[in-house]
């Protein structure tokens, strides 16, 4: 069968047939392994004569069960097609095959001397067709923006088995329709993407932390504004009291601050200047005046730097024991104090024995909600209760039109709820948008939007 | 009618059925003024029903007859929606009407501390909605970007007479196919833009210029390379020593160096610490070494700046006199001295009486391509004659993988032309997206593709 070998390895069917979402079992038909373009435009021809589905596979660290085969689909994994084909420093462009991992990415850049900034937690194992497919985010948006904003070419093999190139590294192209962006963030449901130039950045000058204890939601959206306006800042992060808590209780270490602090707020920024740590200490000494935040560490070394991002970075898998329950969720950065407000009433009015860990990407308004299961309570009993509290959050995300999916996409979990999200027209145009690229619905059919049961 | 004045006085026809194309001779319906987002809705949906193609109307500054009305079709003209409606700080947010002047926008940007970046010769005339619709560019796109980079939200009418809210402004919004990327850069043939929310940027440092004398093209980009290392560039333009000649005899003034040179860069600079200027001296230093230029100026004041800009700006104008024939064309960056010279060699060689004047904005890979008539030539032989040029022009550009329109979009002028920079199956799937929202043909039909006359 095509020329390449279809997989059908039992341990290779679970692995290759999953993502890091947990809640579907993998069933798929086999997996292949293309290592070029023909290949995957040979897949797609003879999936499209036969009426085989088709399930794009990267590095499977997605969150929304978008690389999940459930169905019997035949996967197709990228982990072959992993070359960096081109670098160009003029253009200051690398091309790569999909399958190049994240962080060999970044590494490449770093050699060349220059930087790539998207980065996440799962950048060592995710790969760059992943990241396209899903616009990824993470820690950086605040002053790099998403994937989307380093996407300089794209070559996309659609549903109707067709190799589109895409705007072929051009900065400049008033040609119409921008089928580029198009495919960014479509979770493979229009097509696969096959190669992607991609911008590299200069790289950043000396890095400095700030740690803040706000004492209330309010002042830390004041404390963005008052260290915005003087200093530019890579990351805008946030946490809860207990989150840090619980980092303190996994790993160890001391707090930061004699008195705790309901919020923590951390800021990173770029030293431009010699004078910029003087200037941060400036707007530090005016905040404090204000009542913004109740005290403050900066780093004064790299390893310093390391250790206060460190609070924010392993709330994840502090949690982790107590069976999160997670949502990703996103409004506008002026809206989240009071959005987050109305979501902690609603979850303790109903839920008043629910622990709710807050953290996430505030300056770009992106809050990672984590309800956390008493120790006494069922699993299942749990999920099913989280279900119903997640109808509650959503219809608030709604209410403030925010995004029910910020940076984890739709795939499985968040399909039926993108209505939270995006209008019934919307749903409809997306839906006809399907069905040109991907007529007889064979690329990650099931993802993002239901084809066979319209709204 | 529509409960809405159709105006059909004749100076208002000519007005506002054309652009700053010349080549149509403009024969609108009539024209209406809509106030609000209601308006625009009843107008789509009476011109649904009544078969009516539609033409939107802005600053009507553009090159490619996007906004012209030569076929009885009825002018929706944005004037009378202007409005800014609001500012958001936390947000750096401003939301406006599409018929905001984009100076309009650049002014209150100012006003509020900070910088709207998207910057072009027509910004005084041209609006929002037309930027939009063209992902205007211009002289900062080096630094800042298209006016894609800067729009967080969109309402747009659709050609099925629906109300589609774009992204509301969100920064991460992982919720499947981002339809506003798809309406930026449509040309209204997709849909209307009603309102807009746009990001602003913090206001620049410093600014200083620096003009250099370069031996061959060649070198432009070494020196692009070398500087873009060391500085924060905000602008790189080039021009050949005859467009300056037609700037100094236009205008007057004198000679900027002591010998002439072949070439010319222009580069602006932000200085980010005090030392950037002996930074810049030093990687000048390098360059003239290296023989990558020959002389160099650098601005010491803002009049200075101000003055060396105007070499530049001064171009367009200077040749006017001359019935110049625009091809407004890009290639990625590293590509351009080869394709320069091979568009300067096609062109002698069938035209040798022709001159020719390049300039433009090199740091994105963007030529501006002029051909003046000479003295004696008839004008219709001369335009017929630069038809073919075009021809020829564009078949390089295809060879060299570029844009057909780098900046000035599609509209009427380059539509035929698409297919040097678009493949069959993009215009394929570019029509069948056309028809899904708007199925009867009223946005702007004719613009950007044809639907009438499949290739």
């Amino acid at each position: 069968l095509l020329g390449l070998q279809v997989e059908t390895e039992s341990t290779l069917l679970q692995s290759h047939g999953s993502d890091w979402t947990r809640f579907y079992a993998p069933a798929p038909l086999g997996v292949v392994f293309p290592r070029t373009t023909e290949d995957v435009l040979q897949i797609v021809r003879i999936a499209r004569e036969h009426n085989i589905a088709l399930v794009p596979s990267g590095g499977r660290t997605g969150l929304s069960g978008g690389a999940v085969a459930k169905s019997g689909e035949l996967v197709v994994s990228f982990d072959r097609m992993n070359q960096i084909l081109d670098f160009n420093p003029t253009d200051r462009y690398v091309t790569v095959q999909p399958g190049v991992i994240t962080a060999t990415l970044q590494e490449f850049a770093e050699q060349q001397g220059y930087f790539y900034p998207v980065d996440f937690a799962s950048s060592g194992s995710s790969q760059i067709g992943g990241n396209i497919s899903t616009n990824a985010g993470g820690i950086k948006v605040l002053r790099y923006g998403l994937t989307r904003d380093w996407i300089a070419g794209l070559k996309v093999v659609t549903g109707t088995g067709e190799l589109l190139e895409l705007n072929k590294g051009l900065v400049k192209n008033a040609t119409g329709y921008d089928l580029r962006h198009l495919m960014i963030g479509a979770e493979g449901t229009l097509g696969f993407i096959v190669e992607a130039t991609i911008r590299l950045a200069a790289r950043p000058r000396e890095l400095n932390v700030i740690l803040l204890a706000v004492p209330e939601m309010g002042a830390i959206m004041n404390l963005l504004a008052a260290f915005r306006e003087k200093l530019q800042l890579t990351a805008y992060e946030f946490f809860s009291e207990n989150a840090l808590q619980h980092v303190l209780q996994h790993s160890g270490g001391r707090h930061p601050f004699h008195d705790s602090a309901p919020w923590y707020a951390l800021l990173e920024f770029e030293s431009l200047t010699e004078t910029d740590t003087d200037q941060a200490m400036e707007v530090f000494e005016v905040c404090l005046e204000e009542g913004w935040c109740l005290d403050g560490v900066i780093s004064a070394s790299e390893a310093q730097r390391q250790e206060l991002w460190s609070y924010r970075e392993r709330i994840s898998e502090s949690i982790t024991p107590h069976t999160p329950y997670k949502n990703d969720v996103a409004v506008r950065v002026s809206r989240v104090p009071e959005f987050l407000a109305a979501v902690d009433a609603e979850v303790n009015a109903r839920y008043p024995d629910y622990e709710i860990v807050w953290f996430g990407h505030i300056g770009d308004g992106n809050l990672h909600l984590n309800i956390l299961k008493p120790a006494t309570l069922d699993t299942g009993v749990f999920k099913a209760e989280c279900e119903k509290v997640s109808e509650y959050v959503l219809a608030i995300v709604e209410q403030y039109e925010g995004s029910v999916s910020a940076e984890h996409g739709v795939g499985l979990i968040k399909r039926d709820q993108l209505h939270f999200s995006r209008s019934p027209a919307e749903l409809a145009f997306m839906r006809a948008i399907k069905q040109v690229f991907d007529p007889d619905n064979i690329m990650n059919p099931g993802k993002v939007i239901a084809m066979d049961n319209p709204l």
